[in-house]
């Protein structure tokens, strides 16, 4: 069976330039705190607040670089706390989800939409999907092994030459399935 | 296939009589604020507050009747926020994991031990575990389905004449699965 190392998302926010701007000034550049498993993205050294109906978080990372459309991306359980419920949806996919609103050292910034709670995909090299047979877009099962072990269903394949080996799941399944980062799971179908 | 309904479990606390007079007063009786699916069990009109290392939950559900031990039982999202490592446990083995301080109307307790994360399972009555061939401490494979299905594996058989049909998953599962109280799940094996 094919292994793939699992990258637990915490709660963490894209930001736009204007948005950037907005939140930390004129002409501001994201500074790079860290490199993640995806060529050219990075964790931010700076942090957003997110303010909800019923709550808030007060130190959101930023992951960069800029994205041409702001997006947070929080647990289902991270959700509750807040007060929202937003849909399960792959990143870059905001249309008609909840907004919220971001505070920096700058400014504020309300987002009309934005929120969404990041379906499990796994990026793919292009020379990984080809040698194992799976193609972009492809739903994929996915056992995580362990004392909780579970089997992830409709994990989503995304295929690209820009992409490094990595399945990303939030933390909610991270914990159902007592998996922390840099495990790994076996790609059963 | 076996359907069986869902029951998902938040943060909630076990007393011991002892406890319940240390936290509410001497001769204190728990109040019934809602009976659970399990014949007998209630939640309890009370909440405790817990204070672990790095955090606090100010009131956690008191769930009666009491019992022989005090037991704290959170997910591995809450067991991050207190700042704890409890591992997963069948109710009742508590031997060697975590303590937590309680915090009640009259008085506060230390418990040496008493936190885990409830190993997943489901009760059956006799008479179901008997019609479907399922003997008590049987490990399961069920799956739960919908936009973010997925099968759990080892989930734990208790059979009784005392109990009703029920799995008990906690938040971090049924946000995983995008489950919620009451939704069916099917045992595949």
């Amino acid at each position: 069976m094919n292994q793939v190392p699992i990258g637990v998302s915490a709660r963490h926010i894209h930001l736009s330039e204007q948005h950037i701007e907005q939140l930390f000034g004129e002409g501001y550049q994201l500074q790079v705190l860290k490199d993640l498993s995806q060529p050219g993205q990075f964790a931010a050294a700076e942090t957003v607040a997110v303010v909800g109906p019923k709550g808030r978080f007060d130190k959101v990372r930023i992951l960069g670089p800029a994205r041409s459309q702001t997006q947070l991306e929080i647990s289902r359980t991270d959700a509750f706390s807040v007060g929202l419920n937003p849909p399960v949806r792959e990143s870059g996919h905001i249309n008609g989800t909840p907004g919220i609103t971001l505070i920096g050292p700058a400014g504020e910034v309300t987002i009309a939409e934005g929120v969404i709670v990041a379906a499990r995909h796994i990026h793919f090299h292009t020379d990984d999907a080809a040698k194992w047979g799976i193609v972009d877009k492809q739903l994929l099962s996915v056992k995580i092994d362990g004392e909780r072990a579970l089997i992830l269903e409709g994990v989503i394949a995304r295929v690209s030459d820009q992409y490094a080996l990595d399945m990303h799941i939030d933390t909610d399944e991270a914990n159902a399935a007592g998996a922390k980062n840099g495990d790994m799971a076996w790609i059963l179908s």
